[in-house]
């Protein structure tokens, strides 16, 4: 039994195994790490051949099979030798305290569902995805998992988000319900529903709805969304932010002297944006309510995203995250 | 009867009456337009008492009473002497073909179903809303009238869109429906049921699903949503751009030398970011559906979206856009 240790889906996502192993590669050498590497045994072994210093610091679970990234979620239920299901299987038999995963999301939100196992009294795991605010970041949960959500699963929502904002070091965090309205009568039947249960058991600590505009300037810390809209929201905020900068490079193009030297003098500020806004610095989106740290990493994550999503997953394990959901569905 | 004419409520929005009567002006000094300005008779004498050259081009419409931005939506009806009330009235009565107002939307949309009153066979009025996109822009609809609806009224916004791209000037518009994957079987009940039926009712002009994150690239030119996320959309574009820029500019205080030169010498370039995202360029969104033009203005226009706003009222009118929905229903 090590539950410190974490599973890695060394076979999941865009650019495995390649950048999935350089991003292992990166976190062993500066972290203090225990790792198991799941997927391919020889191509690991390979992969690897050049960094025996990593090689020596961790463990390889041979996984032969795969789940595509379009394959149906449920098929990774019958696929017990893919890398994804057995990353699942070490953490529900204790021999991992988490996993993360660049691939297939719904197969990963069946894996975690089925194969880790929800918490006791929580119906839905949800995906919280952290989001670029003033300060920090806002907590949006549930980011995707679920198409179609009841009232008291948007309380578990909240609670969830709760818990993963204090690991994040706020002690007392704030809680809105995403709506298109400020005013309490505003919403569809689902949001008026959700808000009379999570003024009601949440107390002083929720502060209402929230507007999508708002969200970045921090109006609450976790933001509670049924997974539709919570997952509008972040792929709107990933287009808006896309488009706006690709719109800047081509007004340039446009506009080539003296705009360009400009822009060269502005490179330190467009680095510390890019940075700011970039997916991968955040590390990936916990799907919480089962038993055990499961991290989806962003589909096309490179080294970097792999890097933050595994040093993510770590916090989770150490501040035992699960334990903290646990004891606050109960 | 005067079914060209436009009414404006001179006392709708958040800077009412000063920002909406230099709008006024300045549409008045630059467009052949007829206008019926509804408010306070005396306020909108007074004010124009120093643009005579305008004041005897318009057309003063006396209404006492005012709508305020809390107001219940229901309340305008019983407001029949309210600027808002009355604009909905004069295009009733077919004294104007259409009427412009930055206030209340909840009221707004009331005084359009109500008064105004739909187009036969239509159930539920939209928002329609332009959004930047590459090389112009995409219709969003809706865009947050209607916070639960069913997949017929769906079908309905879609066929409004196509009706409004044409307005645009896009002969043959590409439609697609607001979805959190590409994947036909993805979403919840409502949008699988409406993707079957916008596939089955308009064929090869249905693209499938949009993700929000490819909206501005032009995946479809009309994408139809729910009121509810639509409005998501709507606000999560306007919060990220929102809170990139603030960034932007606070990195910018953070590193003053060279990138504050750096950024001088781009001014052009954010010149014309500006005018791309900025939501008084595009003049308000449509209510569709309804016997007359409706056109709803940001909350907080100024004389620009004023101007705007009006133009776009116009060229409602004056291509017919109530009769060309009403053919594309029926």
């Amino acid at each position: 039994m090590n539950t410190q240790a974490i599973a890695v889906d060394v076979m999941g996502g865009d650019r495995a195994p390649d950048e999935v192993i350089k991003g292992i590669v990166e976190t062993v050498r500066t972290h203090p790490i225990d790792l198991i590497l799941v997927g391919r045994a020889d191509l690991i072994k390979r992969e690897l051949s050049r960094h025996r210093d990593v090689l020596k610091r961790v463990t390889i679970h041979h996984a032969p099979d795969l789940v595509e990234m379009d394959e149906k979620p449920l098929e990774v239920l019958k696929k017990k030798e893919s890398s994804l299901y057995v990353c699942a299987k070490l953490v529900a038999e204790g021999k991992a305290g988490g996993f993360v995963s660049a691939g297939n999301t719904g197969a990963l939100l069946a894996a975690a569902t089925f194969v880790v196992g929800r918490i006791p009294g929580l119906e839905r795991p949800a995906l919280a995805t952290p989001l670029p605010a003033e300060n920090g970041v806002v907590i949006l949960i549930d980011a995707g998992a679920n198409a179609e959500v009841k009232a008291r699963n948007m309380l578990d929502f909240a609670r969830m988000g709760i818990a993963y904002a204090k690991i994040l070091g706020i002690s007392k965090p704030r809680v809105g319900i995403l709506n298109i309205g400020e005013e309490e009568e505003k919403g569809n039947s689902l949001v008026k529903e959700s808000h009379e249960l999570l003024k009601k058991e949440l107390g002083e600590i929720f502060v209402g709805n929230v507007q999508a505009r708002d969200i970045p300037f921090r109006m609450a810390d976790v933001v509670v969304a049924d997974g539709f809209s919570g997952n509008v929201v972040l792929k709107s905020y990933e287009g808006a932010i896309k488009f706006f900068v690709e719109t800047l490079k081509k007004e340039m193009r446009k506009k080539p002297f003296p705009s360009y030297i400009g822009a060269l003098m502005m490179k330190p500020v467009f680095n510390a944006l890019s940075r700011r806004f970039d997916y991968r610095e955040h590390g990936g989106a916990f799907m919480l309510g089962v038993k055990g740290v499961v991290v989806k990493a962003h589909g096309s994550s490179d080294a970097l995203a792999i890097y933050n999503a595994l040093k993510v997953a770590r916090k989770g394990v150490q501040m035992h995250l699960p334990q903290m959901i646990e004891e606050m569905i109960s």
